[in-house]
């Protein structure tokens, strides 16, 4: 079953940033920037173990992804999901995804050598907004 | 008291997207892409009343507002806030957003006469992700 369509997959492969939002412990929505991969219907985030959004997605889940190509606003992809976290010892995801975005290894915005978790989002609802459609 | 520094400002008086995010009736988040405007420390947004994001808000007002400018992905500003909302009749906002993001009136994305409301979203806690600070 194919929940993400050529073309949400098209956002989600190009270099276009996401919006990954948690729940934080109070239940209020809490929202960051995130680079992105695509494997298949589900969405891959590299974290640094330490960010609010890993402990969020630890305690609950429950996730929601924005993703959109700024050349063309109007078509915006949003997915909601449910998060598993796994270990990513050596960064393996963080780097691939600095190649993806950055051209070369992963530029150190989390400091040196954060303890990296892989949040993998199985796609539940998947919904678009196309203005043609 | 300013919570949103001139940088972060900037951000919003723009014509950057903003993806504002909201609880569903299950505790889920919620996120979907919209225009949005600043009145202080205050952000506001243009809701066609029939849409989930609207009833969200009516029942849980705690929201979360992600933006960036696609020109410079790595400065991006999030803010948790509560929201109120209001009856807009005559969709004011929404043609006044219309204006500041596409240079001409309401295009009619959420099909003739929607019944609009404003979400005015007052800022609790601001972050911002900028990799020279």
């Amino acid at each position: 079953m194919a929940l993400l369509s050529d073309k949400v997959r098209g956002l989600f492969d190009g270099t276009n940033f996401a919006v990954l939002s948690t729940l934080d412990p109070d239940g209020k929505p809490h929202s960051t920037l995130v680079w992105v991969k695509r494997d298949g219907d589900d969405l891959l985030f590299a974290l640094p173990k330490s960010r609010r959004k890993t402990a969020n997605l630890s305690r609950d889940p429950r996730a929601a992804v924005v993703i959109f190509d700024p050349a063309s606003p109007y078509e915006s992809a949003q997915v909601q999901g449910t998060a598993s976290i796994r270990d990513d010892p050596h960064g393996a995801l963080a780097d691939e995804l600095s190649h993806k975005y950055t051209g070369g290894p992963y530029p150190g915005f989390a400091g040196p050598d954060p303890h990296w978790v892989t949040a993998r989002i199985t796609a539940g609802n998947v919904n678009t907004s196309w203005p043609d459609s």
